[in-house]
């Protein structure tokens, strides 16, 4: 931690600063500069933890030195993470799609949808059976139904099975059908839903809020690791600009900006990224270019009555044009599926 | 709704659309332009939930006409809400200031503000007894221990308490011992957490995500109400932006915003929106003059030694010296404290 | 400056980057932490133009310490400049209210607007002659007509007149008609033409770009100041969020963060910030409340027709309705108008 | 033209708005719904320029139909637009690569860079003669200078040249020496530049605003149009969101979007859009992969000593390795360069 005085800041406030931090058993390097003096603080800053220095006398601003997320911190763990999730593994190698419906609405769309992905190439089968929808008033999900339904279709195609989970209640649901929990944007940052996904011990993916920078996404990671599961896989899906022209910004430099700063596995999601189908193809071969290791997209028999997200689904048949597409991708990229 | 067709929608295409509509028992009202064809839908468009108009053949852009909210909406209850909490009212006459630390820390901390407060005309003592941080490790709060010194706090002050809930396992537990629940920004779209404050009957005071539209955020209220709770008190705390002078940005036009499209009560709470001690008195005057029903401050016995949000805290002194000032721009709006 | 270098930088890389430093005449303040070194730079940094630290061995990040602007800088001119403009001064005492059209339409709808916006109080004109629209096929001003327009009704009412330039040559022909230049958002990083405006000496109002930060928008006036011409007020007119229910959004915390970093008077342009006509008012006066030392209001006589921005400009009678109701208010942050 | 009237109004306020529609010779389409009452104008709007209907009463909101940009508008231009600048064309087929330094800084280092990109594989080279500058005193540019080295540059390589231009006096300058004029972000709604630019006959890069919606930005390219001057290309460069581990955010949207409303060809800048030269490799492969028809690539003999932007500088090395690697991209893409 370094804390930059005020050019007009006494010698008392200086030495305010340094004796609060010796209190605490840390040392000081004082920098005395031309215009400012700046103190850098050499130990364990959890030993400050409670001390506020930027309402402290004298004291212009105070910059962080090293991340507050530790287990996602490539620093620590400078080796790309493999994730184990059902019969298959998420990361280096290896690219993963996860293709689906956005809200599972009965037995026959889902396992439709099941063998069509399946066939093109996907290893994941998504399908929300818990939908957190904007307004009260839009359908909701079949809950317990909809995960038996995953199941099934799980047992039908030997395709592993991933579900967003919207509360504890629905992990408790859950872990007893599907391989793999999501988090959506919507609770990226519903802390106790992610301690109680971290003790869960199942894999989970954890999608970046709307707003969330980086470093707050990777702190979030880091409330599931901490409590002891490191199954922990990111899932890109745009963020919130001005821009109206698409639903949100795929922010893609994210992608690389992750594997420089963590060694968990990161995937794409285009669907929900744009909300636009047409934009969903090109978007998922530059998330492959980019690194990604794996793709989240949404597929539907028949996106004009779909329940929930239609204008973004693709039909079987785009679904499997696509994969065709991206194979070449996938091997420029030292990947296959 | 209404529907716009592309330029180059064939008769075709046209009639795909309004045969859907019709086939739904509603009706079509058709505009032929010079370059494009408008399809109008008349009727109760909850009858065409699962149509995606978006991805029909020959359908440029879908604009809704109408809000999904409902009981929040001002146009269909245009006399603004005062909402019952504890031994006061949140709404018209009224300006209500809630004030405490970000943390309850220990019952001398609280008890001692709790003091302070209420001697400088604050009505509400605020206090987190659970509270969400972007990393693990960073404080958690006293949880139920904490609640308990909020009601002591309450019975030897008068004041009203609100808490910050953050899972369906705080709010069992808060509702025993505070008057108003608090949902946070970064719960705004845990809907699970909204049904479950609307079904315990308890007034809430719902905080703006940092990137919820007004739209959304009036729909979040919807939740809650749709559960048959009606007490719900909105809340402006910033949204997040580029700029990085201040920790957020108030919308301040979000309180005029509101004030035209519900008949909710709005209240602004200037600490987190800039979290720097230094501006909050400005925007405090700031958003009484903008109609605000109320103000939520952050107040610490010893800002230097908070262990959440020091350096956006006042000190008793400074609180002290600002509700002074605030009391002439109340009486300019019409409100007392 | 400082420089953090990354946990494993090697004592190569440490010396690498205070070899440079020195060979510049610099001195250096190492300071070796548990986990990172910190290399602190003393001396004018300005000898360090075109060595980018960023890029050198076993470098994590560089952080300044001092602010790129000088003279808008408050730390080195503490007092709140006064800037005399016509037959006024704008800052400390003063309110200032500048209203008037957003386009000049023609000699009638000006002159009206003069005598109308003079007796309730204004004491700037304001009025758009070259207009910066975002089609190429909506009104774009007229030009020279509109700025004699300007000086006749200047003449006709006392009033002073503000002009938006666009171009060097504008600036030629504004120069010979106006008191003051204005700078609009769009153009706020048209450096050429700061300098050209900076040349001119005729105050200038320099508006906030749509997504400038505060230190992108002081280091524009210190463009205009640099050249010689230290009369700058800045105009904060919103910035451009996700929120669509309003034009802009406007940063009222701008106000006092800006109080806080420069001694330049700051007035606000609630107009132009949300766009639309019934949230003006309340923003008015919280621009007071939050200690701006002026006002830019839009006024038509016949907002329903206006050839630019009709649906956020105000009628007489608004206008007048507004200006009684703010009196109070600067009354009470200690100035008048 | 689609006006929405408010729930209450009246059969009066209904009949003031088709009232003024008619009296401007076009005609109304009237769609009574059960709540609200929706007025479609039928005929050509340009005719209802200077009336605000979003004022008049009884309307809530006007909703346009068709974009005001027509020349760049893919709707009456269905075929994807090639560009002829020097030797070459931009568009389908190409892979286009513009390499080089930010700014010029002398004759040497441009000289060598032009040697260097044209052996791995880049048709235009890059230079800045006109630096906008955040603050007054960077280095600013070697103007005329720096141009002439551009001159010679092409001549001794065969390169095309593409160099900034900030004012009207710089283009005049510009012509002369270069093949393509390039206008900045900060100036893409400078439209006396933009104006002047599309006088000047010659091809224009247009660089997307840092908060320019991709409507402001064909907008833009409209006002270099409508001046009789279509040879534009568009180049996305990262706009301003709230996440700091980039300098911007690169909208890699706006490739496909942008191919579905406009048939002019679209390049991206990865170097300006993250500002890090580790993040430029993965974003120039994704750039390709979403479509676009080129690549604005900054390289510099010696970044760390680069006058401007160095960060997001690759050395000769990086940029040569990094071509060999773009070329499978590009003929997936269906490009050569």
């Amino acid at each position: 931690m370094i804390i930059i005085m005020k050019p007009n800041a006494t010698e008392e406030a200086v030495r305010g600063v340094t004796r609060e931090i010796e209190s605490k058993g840390l040392k000081v390097h004082l920098s005395k500069g031309d215009q400012v003096t700046i103190v850098g603080v050499v130990g364990d800053k959890g030993l400050l933890r409670g001390v506020n220095f930027e309402v402290a006398e004298g004291v212009d601003k105070v910059v962080a030195v090293t991340e507050s997320y530790k287990l996602a911190n490539k620093k620590f763990h400078p080796e790309d993470s493999i994730i184990h999730v059902g019969n298959t593994t998420i990361g280096p190698g290896n690219l993963t799609i996860m293709a689906g419906p956005c809200a599972i609405e009965n037995q026959e769309q889902l396992m439709q949808t099941a063998f069509a992905v399946k066939k093109s190439g996907a290893n994941f089968l998504r399908g929300g059976a818990y939908k957190p929808r904007t307004s009260p008033y839009s359908f909701q999900g079949l809950e317990e139904e909809g995960l038996r339904y995953m199941k099934e279709a799980r047992e039908a195609t030997g395709l592993n099975v991933i579900c967003e989970v919207t509360s504890e209640h629905a992990i408790e649901s859950a872990v007893k059908y599907v391989d793999m929990l999501q988090i959506g944007a919507r609770n990226m940052q519903n802390f106790e839903l992610l301690k109680e996904a971290g003790r869960s011990g199942v894999p989970v993916l954890l999608k970046r809020g709307l707003s969330a920078t980086i470093d707050e996404w990777l702190n979030a990671a880091e409330y599931i690791m901490s409590e002891g599961n490191e199954n922990v896989v990111l899932c890109e899906r745009g963020i919130r600009t001005f821009e109206t022209a698409t639903r949100n910004t795929l922010d893609i430099s994210a992608v690389p900006v992750l594997r420089s700063r963590t060694h968990l596995p990161v995937i794409v999601d285009p669907s929900h990224a744009t909300g636009v189908r047409s934009y969903v193809a090109p978007l998922a071969k530059c998330a492959i270019a980019a690194g990604a290791d794996g793709l989240m997209i949404e597929v539907h028999p028949n996106p004009a009555c779909a329940l929930s997200d239609g204008p973004q689904s693709l039909t079987f048949e785009q679904f499997d044009r696509l994969t065709s597409e991206l194979r070449p991708y996938a091997a420029l990229s030292g990947r296959s599926f």
